[in-house]
């Protein structure tokens, strides 16, 4: 299948939005504490390697590596970092060339394509700087500098409520983002680590004009499609390269990396420099249960009956597997790394590693009088919360508008508008709240497709799930299905409703808390009867998630206390820097090797008689007589990745380029709570593979002998 | 690694063994029953496919795939096909050519080298008929009728005991042997299917001037090694070509397997036809507990003893490691495969399936009151021997002169054979019955190499694990080690003994039992000092195991009462024809192509940058250039195979050889006990490769024209 794809980009907007969303759900009621008598605090290699510029670990790095780099070094490599929206990036020549994944550029590659072509399908290399295609609101982010602001923060919590505190830290936050922006002209953003433990105010420069200068075409990026995601050995050359202009001329880093000759070697240590999405190593083991038996299990019905869903409709409509293959391919996607998250907490003995290191934290704290005090009742306060949580989690989803339905959003936004424009700010829906009111009502003011085959399918599949999963009394149950079976109801919505139409719409917009509340459109009268059984269950779980939010941060400033930046904190979608080494590892029963050739590429076409998704593209057919066949295509390293990460350089000592992260084995999925090196792997294009697939596949000497310094 | 390995060979001669220990512990003293009023017994797929000659499952093959061999096709391919001493092999011209596994003629392949050089290192293929190289010693077996012979066997079985049994079923199996081969002049053998269900007599044609006509190098025959072994993608040229001769003439015989054009196909219907050595899915939940909880963890910790013995050496002495190298190999591929056994039988999803099928098979017996009373304590009176083995199953391993010395044997054998000697035949031990004294008085006089390094370091291993399992008050550690570590025991048997000098022993063999009686030699001592409680526990574990296998007979007999011919009977290294459909399967979280191409052994020597055991032979980097790198190499299929199938033709519907059987996937070992597709696989190499290797490696067009008939 030829989509974009990988646990690196579908997660990375899932990351960008839990990150700003645990931001504003946090909020502080301690000071920190010192360590006072504790025995001194090592690392953990179970936290990962995810480690922030402003608290390297040199120590740990001198003493594993017999390396650790000056602080010129550290500055050289942030500085030719970038992120993309939902990526990683760097630059890559003094002229500005940006690398990232074919995956991170697709929406350029697939939007710069002439109208009778498709970059996708064809692949795009651009003979000369004029030929370089404009990537419409695409940019990059640099980040120029962190300072540490806890003190500020903490200080401006005076409250004694939850709710005060929240009110009081986003106000800080905020103003703190503003006078930065103020100062420098840069986009500043308060980031918060260790749960609470540190805030840290990140500034990055934005770069807007961002053109095309090379993608593969996207049956070798993505070779071997689904089946191959998330495994090694791999054969993709996963790749696109950026430009970055400035004043209608190539951007001229003062930091960008260099090329290495060689490429990553077999055990060399190595830098991945990146953002990673999301991790929740510091997640209790309530918490973690409360994932594993009953968040995950129903993301993945879900995702099961969204599949149905597209599977049904392209058994009748031939056109619908063409038009929703990225959105299949984006739940398989998901589907594939929930079920590898969830492996990880159903593996005994992660678990047992991770319940012994929670028997060693709540000991150490315990060992503090001071620290007990004020810490040890946070894991049972968290498991509390869960348990209650996990009682009415089928209501909190059912009632929520999901399922994918369009018509569904579009009506409960109505209903909400009307009614959340009327109060002040802070009694908002959390939604609504600053500009998320303007948001949402130009979204809804504005063009929204509507597939009505779709959408019937997909209430229909909400309220029979619904039917499933709640108690015959619930009052959902009767408004929303009127008496009705979950077909018939579905059909009866999507034929009666107006809300499709744009302009009707804004009629009810316009018309305001009247207009919705006398509507006899069916899908407004359904959002109506909906909306006050959804928010009592949000606020009933709002106020368990505060309870969630407060101890967690209190346990991320337990953590800080008890082993300050000897653990890494988890990962929030900001600049982080991972070591590792380029290493095979077990697997499939004898051992797979550090690094692929592109003997393997065809190999793999090859014992699959080219059927797709292991179809070459015709120039690798046509061109294969100019390849070193034997020349290193992917590999893999043992630094620590998740969502977001894509595009990410791997780099050598030298801070040389020898390699491009572009997803993670199956087995480095569950990483994401507790790390480990046995098998779990990045995967990532090899430095060697990139140059020479330049030179000889895409007649692209210009850009290589820019990478390459020539 | 460059050995001879994999199950399918390590495992032929144990098969052969155990083929025949079983014969003759096998008693019958029921009748065979009819069904009765139980329903028709369908076929259950755990039991797998390795079906008789002379029972083709004709309807399931019509049902499953819409073919079925007429009798013609069963002749022909039955007649073309021939056994090795340890392997399968097969017919492939009309002037004689064999083909089998390198591993298969690697003794012919080294022992047929010129001084100078060592076919195994540098290949080997015969310009002329005349170049053609004589293997000493070697012979094949082609099965020229079967007959069944129950009613016979069974008639001969008048006495009431156990024993009396026995005594009367051997003698009638010899004097069915013997007056076959009186009439007939080939080699006859009884063999016992179903446990005692049917008895039949296997008469072969054996074929005694064999040469050799091409082997690959080991490096290439072999590649991937340890790592790669048992399993997929493979790699390997696993190819011997001998040529049998009659007068001095290349044989013509009237059968044999024409060459495929296209070779093996994805989803084509393809039949294994070989020699399993030895399955146990007749065995009971009992047995299979017991090997999972006692036999097995003894064996696996015996491998990884003598494991440590050979590393050891290999530490101090650097000729060690090349010397030993080929039984390093056959430890470390049986400690692989039992793993691989025991984690069938670990496998809690495979047991269910098993106790299930159990459960219906009691239940069917049951159904049936005279099927109940013949049968119905079989299960329980199985269970409670097997229980009562494993009390004492330390006392059995250790009393047992094992652990790998040839001094503690020639000791033990020398002892043994000056008591047995004035025995009844009768009475004697089972090894010394028959010839059985003489072959043992002949081995202990004649020549026997002795490593008295590794003599030391085996008797120690063997005394200190016996310290660890054993009781403190155990007699056989008392006489053992006489009061010293076992370091300084083994030490001082080895230096004080005589018994290593061939002269020595001859004196004692003549001296009889007053020489042996009177020696003061230390392991002489040692041996008459140990061989009373070992005989001791010989004749409980005897007892028991007559128990378990005359049960074991009734469950073959209460089986084939149950289910008749529908289901094949358990393995015994005879000829069976296995069916199966080329396929990949699910792996590593993708998906394994069902074939590889020569593209791939390239990508995984240039993966793991040509080291050991991913090195190429010279000529395979010399003459790269040659190869149509996307010719088919190896691939896989569902037939069901096992130790002894190494060596099999795999033919399609025509009878025409598509590949050759050299291995089995990793998933496909716990197949043992319980036969299953879902991802097990027989792994071969294609018929194209064979070719397209010949041509454009090895200069043998003489040799690839003959094959393809050209």
């Amino acid at each position: 299948m030829l989509t974009s794809r990988s646990i690196l980009r579908a997660l990375g907007a899932a990351a960008a939005v839990v990150a700003s969303t645990q931001a504003s759900a946090q909020v502080t009621s301690a000071r920190p504490v010192t360590v006072g008598q504790l025995p001194p605090a090592t690392y953990k290699p179970e936290f990962g390697t995810m480690w922030t510029f402003d608290a390297p670990p040199l120590d740990y790095w001198r003493r594993t590596y017999n390396f650790a780099p000056d602080q010129k070094w550290l500055d050289h490599v942030r500085l030719a970092s970038v992120r993309l929206p939902n990526c990683s990036a760097s630059f890559v020549s003094a002229h500005g060339l940006v690398m990232t994944n074919h995956h991170c550029g697709r929406d350029c590659t697939a939007s710069s394509s002439p109208a009778d072509s498709n970059y996708i399908e064809t692949g795009f290399a651009a003979g000369t700087l004029a030929d370089e295609k404009k990537c419409a609101g695409l940019y990059v982010d640099r980040l120029q500098s962190i300072q540490n602001v806890t003190d500020r923060v903490r200080g401006a919590i005076t409250g004694s409520t939850p709710a005060e505190q929240t009110a009081q830290r986003n106000a800080v936050i905020t103003q703190i983002q503003d006078e930065c922006k103020q100062q420098t002209q840069l986009n500043c953003q308060v980031v918060t680590l260790y749960q609470g433990g540190i805030y840290s105010l990140y500034r990055y420069r934005r770069f807007n004009d961002i053109r095309l200068v090379m993608a593969p075409e996207g049956d070798i990026a993505f070779f071997g499609g689904d089946p191959d995601n998330f495994t090694y050995p791999r054969y993709d050359l996963d790749l696109t390269l950026l430009r970055v202009y400035e004043n209608g001329q190539p951007y001229s880093p003062t930091d960008y990396l260099k090329w290495s000759q060689a490429g990553a070697g077999e055990n060399e240590l190595v830098f991945v420099v990146g953002n990673p999405g999301s991790t929740g190593r510091l997640n209790t083991l309530s918490q973690m249960a409360f994932l594993r038996d009953v968040g995950y299990p129903a993301s993945l019905a879900a995702y099961k009956r969204s599949l149905a869903i597209y599977d049904q409709l392209a058994r009748t409509d031939t056109s619908a597997a063409r038009r929703y293959q990225n959105d299949v391919f984006g739940i398989a996607n998901s589907q594939k790394a929930v079920t590898g998250y969830r492996a990880g907490l159903l593996d005994t003995l992660s678990m047992a590693k991770k319940a012994a290191f929670e028997r060693e934290f709540r000991a150490r704290i315990a060992a503090d009088p001071k620290l007990q005090a004020q810490y040890g009742g946070t894991w049972d306060a968290i498991a509390a919360a869960q348990r209650e949580l996990a009682t009415f989690n089928p209501q909190l989803r059912y009632y929520g508008f999901g399922g994918g339905s369009n018509l569904l959003q579009l009506a409960a936004g109505l209903v909400r508008v009307a009614s959340e424009s009327g109060k002040p700010d802070a009694e908002r829906l959390a939604q609504y709240r600053g500009a998320g009111l303007t948001n949402i009502r130009n979204s809804i003011s504005g063009p929204v497709p509507i597939d009505t085959a779709f959408e019937r399918l997909a209430i229909a599949a909400q309220l029979r799930a619904a039917q499933g999963e709640l108690p015959a009394n619930d009052p959902f149950l009767a408004a929303a299905l009127a008496g009705k079976t979950p077909d018939a109801r579905a059909a009866e919505l999507v034929r009666g409703t107006k809300i499709g139409d744009q302009s009707f719409r804004q009629s009810l917009i316009q018309g305001g808390a009247a207009a919705i509340a006398s509507s006899t459109d069916p899908m407004i009268v359904f959002a109506r009867a909906v909306d006050p059984l959804s928010r009592a269950q949000l606020a009933r779980a709002n106020a368990l998630n505060a309870t969630i939010a407060t101890n967690s941060e209190k346990i991320g400033q337990a953590l800080f206390a008890a082993y300050g930046t000897a653990l890494p904190p988890d990962a929030t979608f900001t600049l982080r820097i991972s070591d590792g080494v380029v290493k095979g590892f077990p697997s499939n029963g004898t051992i797979a090797p550090y690094k692929t050739t592109f003997y393997g590429l065809y190999e793999r076409s090859a014992a699959f008689d080219d059927k797709d998704p292991f179809k070459l593209p015709k120039r690798w057919v046509d061109r294969k007589g100019n390849l070193d066949l034997s020349t290193p295509y992917d590999f893999v390293s043992t630094n620590d990745i998740i969502g977001g990460n894509s595009g990410s350089p791997v780099i050598n000592k030298n801070a040389e380029v020898v390699g491009l992260v572009f997803d993670s084995n199956i087995e480095g999925v569950s990483n994401r709570f507790i790390f480990s090196t046995d098998v779990g792997r990045t995967v990532s294009v090899h430095s060697r593979g990139i140059t020479e697939a330049l030179r000889k596949m895409y007649d692209g000497k210009r850009i290589a002998d820019e990478l390459q310094g020539r």
